[in-house]
């Protein structure tokens, strides 16, 4: 089966030490699923990751004169390098030590999104430094951000999520993956850009990671979608006495379960619904949602949550 | 024809406005050469960026607790991703404009050296900040870093430039170059790693990115290798009266020319060397130094200094 896995990027920790020893954790059981006979692409968050680079960024820039300052889109193709060099890295050891001679790539991936998307109506994801709330109005007006206060501890710039609409590197992906080489590519949701003409300009913005995957999935014509997260399934009444955990289920039935706020915003609910985005999109097609250590054991069917447009 | 182009990273500007204008204007001959029947696959330099990205990450862990320190080879993963995204988004544009249907793809790129390479006993190339005295004697104890005086400056860390050995990705370009996608790769040399049984070790170094090119372009079994630069053609007795420019020279006489110290170390010297190495490589390879405006002119035979192992 062909398989787009999407890792999250808080799986991926804080400084480059620890990156370096997550990437080696996460590789076994990615290679394990390659072991196993599928052709695995490799989609990955970049949360943590694009904060630190833009906050590193914008400090320097502050701080010291002739130090540019660095627009949300190179912090998203600078993260894509940091991370698809670790994950290459790592992924490399560990096909070498199983004696599998699979060769491991990371593109670095633009996407495209519309300027007609609503969600740049409605900036909803915070980024960067903590300001006070002068500072804050002057930003909004010299630089044309959306800043709002955070949880009481300052203001904050927020960026719009646009949903993906095509990714530009699909024919170089595609030609790698059916030449099965293992792809690292739509690195934390791709670097959004919008066409103009013959130009693709890069956007202040965040792609959902699980959608982007859910639309490399498609355009790979996959058989499966891998979404990773930090638990084995998907709970309905999730903390609740009447707590249920989910094995198969429905698109219809996740659509019901959306409409009844059983899943949280920013975390759980994105998941759900590039699933069903995925499952969706043709017939045969499902996603799981599972957790980085049960993938292989999802894929043979003894846990994780599947999702597809009609279960047996 | 097979051409492997090599980019000065200095090409590229000082900031991220400065570096999307110039890939633009980077593109045309470029894309040039792609209108007129070329196979292309490009590398490129990084040094003002990677030394800019350095450079913030260090500003960044001094003045803000929870900011990583970034290491060198992570640094240049991010540069990879920063100078190939503009890259890949410029070409795209250039070709659309054309009407011409190649995808672009820029893959990370690790680049195997040899702990053996006498470089390592002999760092060179100076990057980050400058430092005073008593702040260098302690770094050294430190992180073991080597420092220097820098030409009045202050002090300044200094890492070695070992020569490449072999690229990790070179499975993955290959099989896209000979579908015919224009391949961005080895950004600023590569990112050098050492091997160590299974396992690729980033090292903090800096591989020269005509070396690099130059090794690119042998594995890819390139018919040229064109090192592109501030000048049409290289030229000895540089400055003289009796400066001469050359068109076209055997790797004999290029041999000379170096061992008559014509060139300068760190600029022209290192692009000769690459060149006479490629040239040495297989019979029938040639390599030009030229300018990027004249990429095209000088493969028609117009002007560049082209070496090969005997020219006619």
């Amino acid at each position: 089966m062909r398989i787009v896995v999407a890792l999250g990027g808080n799986a991926l920790g804080n400084t480059p030490q620890e990156q370096l020893e997550l990437v080696r954790a996460t590789s076994r059981p990615i290679v394990d699923l390659i072991e196993a006979g599928h052709e695995v692409v490799l989609a990955h968050g970049n949360g943590p990751q694009v904060g630190m680079i833009n906050l590193a960024m914008q400090i320097a820039s502050e701080s010291k004169s002739g130090m540019p300052e660095m627009p949300l889109p190179e912090c998203g193709a600078m993260s894509q390098g940091y991370i698809g060099y670790h994950l290459q890295n790592a992924l490399y050891e560990e096909m070498k030590k199983r004696n599998i001679n699979i060769p491991v790539a990371a593109i670095a991936t633009q996407v495209i999104v519309s300027s007609d998307d609503s969600a740049f109506s409605a900036p909803s994801k915070p980024i960067g430094l903590f300001y006070s709330e002068e500072k804050a109005r002057q930003l909004e007006l010299e630089k044309k951000w959306t800043l709002v206060e955070d949880a009481g501890r300052g203001w904050r710039r927020i960026v719009p999520s646009p949903k993906p609409v095509d990714i530009v590197e699909k024919e170089s992906i595609r030609v790698l993956v059916e030449r099965g080489h293992l792809v690292i590519a739509v690195g934390g949701g791709g670097i959004p850009v919008i066409e103009d003409n013959f130009r693709l300009l890069g956007v202040a913005a965040v792609i959902d990671k699980d959608f982007a995957s859910a639309k490399l999935a498609e355009i790979l014509d996959a058989d499966y979608l891998i979404m990773l997260t930090g638990v084995d399934q998907v709970a309905i009444h999730y903390g609740k006495p009447n707590e249920t955990w989910l094995s198969e289920i429905s698109v219809t039935e996740a659509q019901q379960y959306i409409k009844e706020e059983h899943f949280a915003p920013g975390s759980m609910l994105p998941k759900v619904e590039a699933a069903i985005s995925f499952a969706e999109s043709k017939p045969g097609r499902k996603a799981m949602i599972t957790s980085l250590e049960k993938a292989k054991a999802g894929i043979e069917g003894k846990t994780g949550t599947v999702i597809s447009v009609s279960h047996s």
